[in-house]
């Protein structure tokens, strides 16, 4: 059972094939699923003010608007601090957010960023990337972080292990992590709690590590440790085997995926949620997503071109200047190009998240993604 | 007389003291008297969108959006280039901006940016700070271009002699930007065209230059040369000395200049236009203007401070982020930051100004500034 005081709840309404239309309820909105969350690192999705992600399309409609962003455990608690964050009344309060808010647990970054990490069996002790501050962290702290961050859903805190390791070392490790599960579990407090299945490229492990966490009394399923760098096809392996076997009545969150394919593909196989940095770290390298793929703004060809970044995009960015201004913006090393790139990609997730729930909801998942798989794969740039 | 096509008109609507409250007309809205102009250099006020640009204050409120900015005829030229921009049909739909444009001649440019310069009666010939490629400006082609941009007011092409110079230098290079001034009427095409007063810190030539400007034909007449690295005092010489012997019914811009004390002192002593990088610059340093003085968002006293950045300020940052937030932005190296920081220091600029307008129209433009100085030099950091 949820925490009574998150307010937490999930509902189905809607399934065409593996793909499902549902509801999160929290305290901060309702989410609509299959839902594509902005990650908001150091509490901001990086280069717009909030008031800019409450208004990435028109001044006057809600289409844009994301109904739930991420943040992270682990950078916030090294900067600005958890004791801060709390003082000043919790993330929401402290960036101006009232839509609802996920954390990561810090356990992918306590293994991709910091710089010493030493695993035990209570938890891990690290060396900040800011500082080289030494740190602790366990399931029950960082539970208790989240908590006083005022987040609506948390992560359980587990352990991530990278590509290439052994069946015994990913076996030891998913074993870890179901304890750790046990325990974010027992340290839940005002928020939802989320626990994420491990076990690498293994598929004997995926379906353990389901079946595991799958009984456990989380409010949704997440798949980590994919996307650490195995082949697409294995990643794939895994979402195809493991989302079957997740609960049907909990949101199943895929951590840290993907392209926009990559996303059509993964509500195909039935996953509700999504995070990645693609949408804000690609703008800032000016690589945009477009309805007919991606697009490099400093190409060229763009120079005098009057045309909006992507004719089928109403974002404030394709509603009010050209390829020609924001390829010119982005060659000067204008700041104002970054934000209209995150403004795009950004809105470009959420609109394609919502024509996916719309398509659901009209029966009509299968041709929608096969049509736009089509027109996104035909690449702008090689 | 200006260009029929300019649209320009300016009317001054009350004097207390020296300063004057006005309007001027131009095809692209009034824009009221004393004005701030932000600089958009590369048709883009640094860090904004032009959406942002429009919606400093409340959405609701066209307090804080800019009536006029400033574009740089120097950096326009060189990229994007004038051809581009007057195909896509001016600066003006370039950027998506409906308010009036004013662009600097390039002169000012030319001498503090350009990597080579030869100067000839004829003209300027120079090398581009960006790829080393060799131009050549004169009255004539700097005004074409600045009509070709399709900019409201146009300025004439100038020599802006630096600080320390003789007085047979300065007087020599002050007679060149007289004849380069007819040369540049000769040329006004569709724009209002502003002639600029030159002779550096010597008054007798400041006079001669105030009095042969003054009696041709521009639209409006500017101090140039100054802000280029003379004292504070030598420069309130000058423009104590020149304003009063400008016309009266014409609008008196100071160029590049200056602080906020620095406009009040400007404005008395009747001063009706300013443009100036610094409310950008220093916001992308984390130097933020106050009522009360400078701020740098960085000192760990803002750390925990909940309260809005000014709490006598309506701007977007300071109605929807504390201090704290906007510190852990900065310090946190968040593009947000300095848009935050921008769409303040720009409010507070045209803020300032608005205050400065209602109290000449209520006869209390002493009083007030006289208060705003107190308050002003009561600096948070020394």
């Amino acid at each position: 059972m949820p925490s009574a005081e998150s307010g937490f709840g999930f509902q189905v309404h809607r399934t065409d094939e593996a793909a499902r239309f549902g509801e999160i309820r929290t305290s901060h909105g309702v989410i609509h699923t299959p839902v594509f969350m902005p990650v908001g690192t150091a509490a901001s999705v990086k280069s717009l003010t909030t008031d800019q992600l409450k208004h990435l399309g028109t001044r006057h409609s809600a289409l844009g608007t994301p109904e739930i962003i991420l943040c992270n455990t682990y950078h916030l608690m090294l900067r600005p601090g958890v004791d801060l964050i709390e003082r000043l009344g919790g993330v929401h309060r402290f960036m101006g957010w009232d839509g609802a808010v996920l954390s990561d647990s810090g356990g992918f970054q306590v293994y991709s960023l910091a710089t010493m990490r030493n695993v035990r069996e209570e938890g891990v002790e690290f060396r900040s990337h800011l500082d080289g501050s030494l740190h602790f962290l366990t399931p029950e702290t960082s539970v208790d972080i989240q908590s006083r961050l005022g987040v609506d859903i948390a992560m359980a805190f587990d352990e991530c292990p990278s590509y290439g390791l052994s069946h015994d070392e990913v076996e030891r490790s998913m074993e870890r992590t179901h304890r750790w599960a046990k325990r974010s579990l027992a340290a839940r407090r005002n928020t939802a709690l989320f626990g994420i299945v491990q076990g690498g490229v293994y598929p004997d492990l995926r379906k353990r590590s389901v079946e595991e966490i799958g009984s456990m009394d989380f409010d949704g399923v997440a798949i980590g440790g994919v996307s650490v760098g195995e082949p697409k096809e294995e990643m794939f392996g895994v979402i195809r085997s493991t989302a079957p076997l997740m609960p049907r009545d909990k949101p199943r969150y895929l951590m840290g995926v993907g392209t926009p394919e990559d996303l059509l593909d993964a509500v195909a196989a039935g996953i509700d949620m999504f995070d990645c940095v693609m949408p804000t770290r690609n703008a800032r390298n000016g690589s945009l997503f477009t309805s007919e793929g991606k697009m490099a703004i400093k190409n060229a060809r763009f120079a005098d071109d009057a045309g909006p970044l992507d004719p089928d995009c109403s974002c404030l960015t394709c509603r009010t200047i050209s390829r020609a201004y924001l390829r010119h913006l982005f060659v000067s090393g204008e700041i104002a190009a970054l934000v209209y790139n995150t403004i795009h990609n950004v809105f470009f997730y959420l609109d394609l998240m919502n024509k996916v729930r719309q398509a659901i909801a009209s029966d009509s998942f299968a041709e929608f993604r096969e049509a736009c798989l089509t027109r996104l794969t035909r690449e702008r740039e090689s």
